[in-house]
């Protein structure tokens, strides 16, 4: 029978409409989480094996259910304020509980299990997916000129603090070739730079 | 170095831009193919082995690359008509070559033959692939009251042709769950249902 698997498939199509603060590439609309969560996927795939030692497809399936819970929760912007991080978690843990809830009782169960790994963190698997979420929007702001950095005055030491503190602990090799584009990205737009740019 | 892969990261990010013909659940806006992508992975991640004896994790990848090559080809709606279906492969297979390309050749060289087998639906994993490729818009159809079916007048023998072509072949039991569902739908949408209900 499946008419609880249906159930699910066609709750979660709601991830469609939780909107993200990064822009999509070219800056026309911000990206939502379901199309993130694609990117993500496609970010481990091409990356694969080749920065931390871990199961690619389990990092892949970990990334393709990690933002399910904000279809209830909503998003979180890395860059927000005065967050209640307990508030949040007792709201996303309710929502695993419910949306993976819907599935039959095996399949509920390895996706709360996925979901509880990538939360905690602390397996290889989960540290590179955590990084990759990280990755994927620092790529997408470079693209964009700054993107929600410069929408939120964030500066490169914030940068290095909200980012790298997720990629590094996955792997520093990663984490030194993506700080030497952010290191680029914040000379190119110093003001000093651009005033040179201009007497040039 | 990581430069070839993150052009290739940032390309594909293109694929959110690529509308196809389905609306998402609710009928607000028509889905993309980065978030039509997810979705279908999602499937797969959830049915799994349930339908057919297939590698999930080699269908999730396939999945997730199928529609790539649209970023350069368009979505063709499966209920156009007159199709110059070799003009269609031709400019897809050359998509396959320009953006799978952009990486280092031995990850291209996995995508593109991940994307050759999708197309040529020989192996059971892509055969299944294929399979929820269709199950997908499908389930969104039925969400929606109809959906495509009824924006292009299309009839219940022709769903049966155009989604159980690709559906049966990949799992007999699969089919005939989803073919009662189609069943039922055409039933409660007949003129003679619609005015019996008006009646009561």
């Amino acid at each position: 029978m499946l008419s609880e698997t249906i159930a699910f498939l066609v709750e979660i199509d709601r991830l469609k409409q939780v909107d993200r603060q990064t822009k999509i590439v070219g800056e026309r609309r911000r990206e939502n989480a379901a199309e993130h969560s694609w990117h993500l996927a496609m970010f481990a795939l091409v990356l694969g094996t080749r920065f931390a030692r871990v199961d690619p497809s389990r990092v892949i399936a970990m990334l393709l259910i990690h933002d399910i819970v904000e279809i209830d929760a909503g998003d979180l912007p890395l860059h927000s304020r005065n967050v209640n991080l307990a508030a949040k978690q007792e709201r996303e843990a309710a929502a695993s509980q419910r949306i993976f809830g819907l599935l039959p009782p095996a399949e509920a169960g390895q996706l709360l299990c996925l979901w509880n790994e990538f939360e905690a963190g602390e397996t290889e698997n989960a540290r590179f997916a955590r990084a990759l979420d990280r990755l994927q929007p620092l790529i997408l702001n470079l693209q964009n000129g700054g993107g929600t950095w410069l929408e939120n005055d964030v500066t490169e030491d914030q940068v290095v603090e909200r980012y790298g503190s997720e990629i590094e602990p996955s792997s520093r090799e990663l984490w030194q070739e993506v700080r030497g584009l952010v290191s680029r990205h914040f000379q190119q737009n110093s003001p000093n730079h651009r005033a040179q740019l201009k007497e040039a």
